[in-house]
């Protein structure tokens, strides 16, 4: 606070210890170390999903799928601002749970076009960010995120999340922008 | 975020590390330590206001008072919500600069009871906080403030703040509820 | 947005409602009549509790006081900043939903100088708000509540509430200042 | 509020309606409105620097271009996370202000892959929400933009926008992630 500027900040550091000395103190903001733990719990659970329709079938799978889904994304919030990586026109945005679903697992007949991102045997999910931006009870993230199947291709998007705490106090998915890399054609 | 469940939190922070190495981070969230900072200041704001009337008068603590609010305040947001300890109704609460600066150092003809909180001799002024809460992007916090004056008094109340963060990155208050502490008459 | 006015705001205006034709628009904000529902509701819940306490006796008051912190307050988060108007040091904050029910209808040992704010025969309650701010997710209000009891006296207090909204879309208070009016001694 | 419920909701507002008669009432929240205006600004703006750049010339839409950026994005709150459509790999993600401007008008050496996206003759800029998220202090959008150039040709994207209010009450974009569309390989 500007105010600090009269009296100098060692003091009033000094002074503030003592004042929470003994305070309950609720902090509900979101750690840049949360952000990072929900985009790695993003990628694990991807692979996860491609190794369960491997071992155990799509029928597993899709049950991991939504899981996944009810636990990091926010659809229970209304809507969730989804566009997965290969979706076409006119299905390109996934608000609701049963689009989302779909384009991760397929096999609903009510989103012809998807064959299920999830089970494309993926092994590996790396992400790297270029900007993180937490606003206080929000984060956003973008960046590459690097996906490499059992064959080693490597397929690169780029990603943007945006985050929310919910009230027990885990991040959800409330935004999912997800592009080909452009390659100037 | 509840997918970590399924993979393990330590895997998942090394991960992370590797994530935003190079990444631009923007945290626009309230630290306690923040928090703590804009309470002692507002404490030595009062007690500096009192000096200058002493040695200076009533002119010029108002002058610094108006430095005070401005740079301590949120007026410019188009309200704060401000109940003083020693206002009476119908002006108790001082939604505007101007009843703010009233309040503090007296001397407005539009609000006659004001003999100026921050004139009465304030040598010292210590906070102890019972709770603190931030939420993200504005923090509360609630307990007991002592104010001793020169001849060793002590008066103490009960007093509410809330910040925000300006777009400058400096906490200002937004709201301010002060009662002199009930004592079970 | 500044861009506006480089072309007009009615232009845009009518582009606008195309623009949003069959989109999904989900609005977690809050509106002045949420807020001002959830302080009625704070009083009726009040003399509700009264008139419980003289047809149903301390136990039933208390059991519909439990339901009402639970619906009301935001406890679950952590803790609420909550003083109370006729609470005494030291015991003046009740940061804790055990707290707050001791201090509505008495009878906990833990705190031996509750007698029950709610059990005072209480028959009206009358807000006159001040000031009011909302921020977008949380809601202040500052004001004067007036309680009348059976034998038709008033008793009046300045008080604040601070409100979120919950993941389910119900407004909870989060602080809670109240203090007997300053008469000017 | 939950509390409404033992008490009837319309009783509820009308109480209510006489509580805040008097009361200063100050409402940082997003409407849809400001959100499609916002986005309609953006628009206009592009085909603004466009014509621009007709009439007048690189140097004077670059100077357009600017004004724009410091009117409608947040690049002063210490980044902008803005993946434009056409970017390529390693400068995908324009973070600073210069990036962006480069990506807009081009001729900036750092940025050698920048030929102007706003310089390519468009008169026409469609825009078709899927779904609009407003969170109290920010908003997100999702949707398809359509470009049309001088020859008629339409360029459809897949647009993110996320919004915050700035203390001056205008709406800023501090996300944007554009992509061409999938066409389903």
């Amino acid at each position: 606070m500007k105010t600090t500027r009269f009296f100098g900040v060692a003091a009033l550091a000094l002074f503030a210890h003592q004042a929470s000395a003994n305070a309950v103190v609720v902090n509900q903001g979101i750690s840049e170390q949360e952000v990072l733990a929900a985009q790695q719990g993003w990628c694990a659970a991807l692979v996860n999903i491609s190794n369960t329709h491997e071992t155990s079938g799509q029928a597993a799978a899709k049950t991991l799928a939504e899981n996944v889904i009810d636990a990091a994304y926010g659809y229970q919030m209304g809507a969730v601002l989804f566009k997965p990586t290969l979706t076409v026109n006119p299905q390109t945005v996934r608000a609701t749970r049963q689009g989302a679903l779909a384009y991760f697992v397929g096999g609903d007949t009510s989103f012809p076009q998807d064959t299920g991102f999830a089970l494309r045997g993926w092994k590996q999910c790396e992400i790297v960010n270029a900007a993180i931006f937490i606003a206080g009870d929000s984060a956003t993230t973008m960046g590459k995120v690097h996906f490499t199947n059992s064959a080693g291709e490597v397929t690169t998007v780029d990603k943007t999340w945006g985050f929310v705490k919910d009230d027990a106090g885990d991040l959800r998915i409330v935004l999912h922008h997800s592009s080909l890399e452009y390659t100037g054609s």
